[in-house]
């Protein structure tokens, strides 16, 4: 990082603009690229970045030598298609996107031996979007996910890492591109598919009184940005739809219990519930 | 309520002793009959109850005119089997339980028409159980659902709504005993059986420390005591089983959107539930 005091962000929705705001606190020097004027002036007016443009050009690109993108992952992999020449041999660029399979591979491929990609997914959010909701506060309590490849040098990785501990994540760890997939596919897309399901079961306004504590943290997350979601949905189509046929097969077999009132079952199942939760108390 | 400054708690549970609490500190005389000794002997020192027994004779039960019930909703049926001719003519019944269905009607049958059974439900509650939790703050922010039949007179109605209103209830409101199963199988129910069933699709234990507040706050009920939620979902059978099949219909369709890679599809469904979310906002 000594010799990577520039960075540039190519993107400055909620995540890209919170990195701008962890960064330029700890002294780095950030340039940004979004192609949204509007953003570019809110991140300048409002100090989070240093200089930005919605201009894509080889001089910019090239006045940072650690890029970061906050972009979609199919916008990033466009981006990456359409700009990878403007980046100078030697540079090093990563990312933040929730889902890594299908795109950080053929990422590596176009941007060839030269030029390191070391792909990241901080698990962090909130569930507002864009740079007027960036708040770099969301990273302490948070995991960074680096997701290395047998393309990647140590001295990539390592940057990565560093820049993570800048940044100030709670924790930081490494997965295979697989493992993360299948990790998320669990922890996250899939809850997210069950609330959402939750809420489309029927609109069930009059019950409104009615709710209590339990249902509105069970169905949070069901107010969704459809954007990112079905692209992440899209992107992980094979592990997410193996994680809800295993739930729903969990779900049947408590179904099945209650059908036959078999009470001793649904208590064997209850019990071993409140064991697998036990496990992720802090 | 005038007429019953002394009132009968039986079964000194978490509800139990916390509509004592409520109630003393209104200035009414509690009693209270409870199986357990160390129970009557916990409650009777640290000044929730003025008098309490383990020993159920008439003489006890006749010196309220008030009778709560703060049973399992079967052992409530069962002791009223066992002790029905032990109240006076002209005693008020009311009670805590979860599901109304097979319970209020068998119980009202019984006491016949010189004794009012007035049901209700505060849907209030921890993830912790006993005397020693016993806490009436948690009844603030709860709403009672009082589940009135042609059984009974006005003025018994009009009584438990007091009682709601002197334990200090944020809403009191009436349900039909159909309506409230059919509620509390949507609203309670249905996200225990969701939250129960994704901790039970494997136990997971390896990503613990990749999981962050929405998983956590989705799973958060799947900690379930299995005697009190069997008995619940037994008893409310028929409707939870019907919820469930919904929930199930509507996540394969989701899933259906998925698979086909229907990108339309999936933030149709994600607008959906993000509007049917709005509407439980507070």
């Amino acid at each position: 990082m000594e010799r990577m005091r520039r960075i540039l962000i190519i993107g400055l929705g909620l995540i890209g603009g919170s990195y701008a705001m962890a960064l330029k606190r700890q002294g780095y020097y950030i340039i940004a690229i979004d192609n949204d004027s509007n953003t570019i002036e809110y991140a300048l007016k409002n100090n989070i970045i240093d200089e930005g443009t919605t201009v894509v050009t080889k001089e910019f690109v090239q006045r940072a030598q650690l890029t970061i993108f906050g972009l979609y992952p199919n916008t990033m992999l466009q981006w990456i298609k359409e700009h990878y020449d403007l980046f100078e041999p030697g540079s090093l660029l990563t990312d933040v996107s929730g889902v890594k399979n299908n795109i950080v591979e053929p990422i590596q491929e176009i941007l060839g031996d030269n030029i390191q990609f070391v792909s990241a997914h901080p698990m962090a959010g909130k569930e507002v979007y864009g740079i007027e909701n960036a708040d770099d506060a969301i990273f302490a309590r948070a995991n960074l996910i680096i997701t290395p490849t047998e393309k990647n040098t140590k001295e990539a990785i390592e940057t990565v890492y560093e820049l993570g501990r800048v940044i100030g994540f709670k924790s930081i760890s490494e997965l295979s591109i697989i493992e993360h997939d299948k990790m998320i596919a669990f922890v996250s897309q899939l809850t997210h598919a069950i609330a959402v399901s939750l809420m489309n079961t029927s609109d069930n306004k009059h019950l409104k009184q009615y709710t209590g504590d339990s249902f509105r943290d069970l169905t949070r997350i069901a107010k969704i940005n459809e954007e990112v979601w079905s692209e992440l949905f899209s992107l992980n189509q094979e592990f997410l739809v193996e994680r809800i046929n295993e739930f729903v097969a969990s779900l049947q077999d408590l179904k099945d219990a209650i059908s036959a009132n078999d009470l001793d079952k649904m208590k064997r199942l209850f019990i071993q519930s409140t064991i697998h939760r036990g496990y992720f108390d802090e």
